[in-house]
């Protein structure tokens, strides 16, 4: 049994990082038998949710996607409850003490339980599947298994904030070959959400419009346009970390992705599709990293989401890791022409 | 001839990116002739520092330690003067104006020209060379060379801050073999960097001393104590990003290395190549970066210099690029004891 997870912060940077040994332990190739394919549900632990066919039974084969508690938690909620500590360094005798209260920006000086949640979507039954050669309809009962399981912690009340995200590929931090994605829930809301939260509320009171409604309204008119459905549109954001990166937004203005109705969820699987197949064919099929950006729970109707695609075309070096500014190979106009002509 | 490089600025996270396609061009590896070799001085353009033998002459062989402007820069002095500029998205209309002239943190709104400057270290003659195998005086002949370019830069008045860096191994983002390391200049100070800077000074006013000062005299009672020299001490930070993460600082109090003397160089070599050993074997040569944190030019007496190993154990992946948080599967006590055992 590891030692329990836990938030630090550094004193000089206030920088947040979650310690979690359990993670180490981890396989990093799914050597043998796979515990996520159709047959081995005995080898996860009891699943959250799955979508099934009828007369199948819970944890038996029989499923199209199913969401498990991850074995290999960087957090959890039995981490403990209090959220005040200190890791003995001199710094601490000159900190300003935060209010734990304080949901929304919870940065605990020192360290704190590493309370929350971490989920495994298995995004289908069969080991030799990549997300990329997911069926739509296996897709959208993806995208549906997403909403889903937000819904369930946003009713729950004991995170404050849930990232879903996906890795693809060894250097996008992928570490099983088996097609899946995750979720992690936390008590407090990242610092990086909140200044973007707070920043887009500014943008909203000043213009009087939501900026996201009004650029996805530009449609091909905007350089970095990449393709549109009739309720999504992707676009290379203004300011993209890597090559490629692409950013995908509903048309209509809808805070949390919690709040998607199932008559998208098929429409959506079919421009993700897209996007990815260009984005495989212009960059070589590159590892690459799913980033649902959400608004936390507390400030649900301040935001409206989308889904970031990162190619992991670049590294992040020593100049990316001084000074928190990502180097990019592409323009953003350069690599939106490259895919709207990919296919 | 690429696009000039741009700085970026998008305008809902407000996060800035360097875009710059010569970059792309570099050699990935360098195959057949090394540029970097002694003898092939002529294919780099031509030195702004060498250390030689006495009788050598400039770009010829004879030298120890050879600095070049980077053939591939991500950042040119020529590219252009205006701080300002559009990139002609809806965004812009709602964007508040910032003085291009407040040099502590220019965020261009929209674009700029990627103003700046790039070099290359090249660490030693030979190409069979890995920098933990460089001798301490020819590690202490590297520091050197960065502390004079650093000066030089200083003196110039061109940019405001300085960023050295090294990439060890590809998943580190190294892009060629040869022993090298790399310094960019740019014309403003990284917002992370004004946080930290800003962030030190309250401390300092607060407590009435240098919280660093204060961190290394406590040495070996420091749980997270690596090990130290006379004049240099080495520790886990408290809350590290990657596993035996390591913080090299001077014990006594200097706020820029380019005010450290010639006769701390041997001795800092010394540490650091103890250093990257300990870490070569406990956590088995892993790729790795070293990040010189140092004050900008304009706010040089408000900091304690550290050089940070950064051993690139873990990966960099989704639910990191979502919430800039990383996760570190080590705790840094335990990476400490791990690194004081080694050898």
């Amino acid at each position: 049994m590891s030692r329990s997870p836990e938030w630090r912060q550094d004193p000089l940077t206030e920088r947040l990082v979650l310690i979690s040994p359990e993670r180490a332990e981890r396989p990093m190739k799914s050597a043998g038998v796979c515990p996520f394919c159709e047959g081995h549900e005995s080898e996860t632990p009891p699943e959250v949710l799955a979508y099934r066919e009828p007369g199948s039974t819970p944890n038996g084969p029989g499923w199209r996607v199913r969401v498990v508690p991850n074995r290999f938690a960087a957090v959890r909620l039995d981490a403990g409850t209090d959220w005040h500590g200190s890791v003995g360094t001199d710094f601490q005798s000159v900190q300003h003490e935060l209010d734990a209260k304080d949901r929304l920006e919870v940065c605990p000086h020192g360290s704190a339980p590493g309370i929350g949640v971490a989920e495994v979507f298995i995004e289908c039954p069969y080991h030799e599947m990549t997300f990329c050669n997911l069926s739509r309809e296996q897709m959208a009962d993806v995208f549906r298994a997403w909403r889903d399981r937000l819904r369930f912690w946003h009713d729950d009340g004991r995170v404050a904030f849930v990232q879903i995200f996906r890795n693809e590929g060894s250097a996008a931090g992928a570490s099983l070959d088996h097609c899946h994605s995750q979720l992690i829930g936390i008590p407090f809301v990242p610092h990086s959400v909140v200044e973007e939260v707070n920043h887009l509320a500014t943008l909203r009171g000043f213009a009087g419009y939501c900026p996201l409604c009004r650029w996805v309204e530009s449609g091909r008119n905007d350089e970095r346009f990449v393709l549109e459905s009739s309720r999504f549109a992707a676009f290379g954001p203004p300011a993209p970390r890597f090559p490629g990166e692409t950013w995908l937004m509903p048309k209509f203005h809808i805070h949390a992705f919690d709040a998607l109705g199932d008559d998208k969820l098929l429409e959506m699987a079919d421009v993700v599709r897209d996007l990815l197949a260009r984005i495989d064919q212009v960059f070589d099929a590159p590892a690459f990293n799913l980033v649902m950006k959400l608004p936390p729970f507390p400030l649900n109707d301040a935001y409206h989401w989308r889904l970031e695609i990162l190619p992991r075309v670049t590294r992040i070096a020593g100049w990316e890791l001084g000074t928190g500014i990502f180097i990019n190979t592409m323009f953003p106009e350069d690599a939106a022409k490259l895919l709207r002509d990919a296919r």
